[in-house]
């Protein structure tokens, strides 16, 4: 086998992306951090092509130079807007039909691979490195999403958590979308 | 819903997870860059249970600080070894009975989620953020796994990408393997 050279590497220009459906899945981040983890989390969504990533309290926004060097230009290709809390965000997508999905471990958790397809559009909120999902969106949440986890620690990093759950989400709705 | 509390989460203490069983994926880091990158795979690598993580080329080792405050505590409780490089592990484990997976876009591609359950045990091959598995491996590949990508950027951080993967290929391994 022969790794493939950049040029190679099919992908859709800005323009075209811009035509193409998007996955139903925004993207909350509520107080993360780490302007390396929304950099990792901006590639990511500009990978797997959901809506828009809502950036909300302590979260670098890519106005931050920081991020621009982690996102390495996905903060341009993928759609955000910034706001005040993630409380405030997840009342908003609810009221346009959104379920509310918390990437937190909780007493009733529903594993990434189980969402049920007619959740969708979803929201998808990521929480602070430390203290995870805001209880504001907790008691607004539909399901607590869960990755298995059969190790020693805790927790995975947040950008990779959500990479995972991300791609089971996708893989869910395309399973039973497309043709 | 309700946060689980950190003492709510239930997880095997270190010498509790030292007589658990392994899932069968050593992970072989090929002159990746970031200490942030490897502090992130260890915590993934503790979390899913794999067997061990092989250190190559210019890839930081858990002596490096910044490695201590990326991976928090991973670095303890996944097994590690280092090897001057990734070429010689992978002829070391192929050796053994590995089958040697990079993570690599190539002109042969394999899904994550459809390597056959008789390829395990695994050894995935995680590259430099820039350049990718390195040719002597690439020689020695028998899959080049792809995680499917939709946007208009080349690649995933190879943290989150390896955090896809792994729990692709621990998934499959367990569906075959479980009651």
């Amino acid at each position: 086998m022969r790794k493939l050279r950049h040029e190679e590497i099919s992908r859709p220009s800005m323009d075209e992306a811009k035509l193409l459906p998007k996955h139903p899945v925004t993207v909350v981040l509520d107080d993360v951090r780490s302007v390396y983890n929304v950099g990792a989390i901006f590639r990511t969504s500009d990978a797997v092509r959901i809506e828009r990533v809502l950036i909300t309290g302590i979260t670098a926004t890519p106005d931050n130079r920081g991020l621009h060097k982690t996102a390495l230009g996905a903060q341009d290709s993928v759609p955000w807007r910034y706001m005040a809390t993630a409380g405030e965000a997840a009342s908003t997508l609810k009221s346009g039909g959104y379920t509310i999905c918390a990437l937190e471990l909780t007493d009733a958790p529903t594993l990434t691979t189980r969402l049920p397809h007619s959740a969708f559009p979803v929201a998808l909120v990521v929480g602070n490195e430390l203290t995870g999902v805001s209880d504001p969106v907790l008691k607004q949440a539909d399901y607590a999403l869960e990755i298995p986890q059969y190790g020693i620690k805790q927790s995975l990093n947040v950008a990779v958590a959500f990479g995972i759950a991300v791609y089971d989400l996708v893989r869910i709705w395309r399973k039973h979308s497309q043709p």
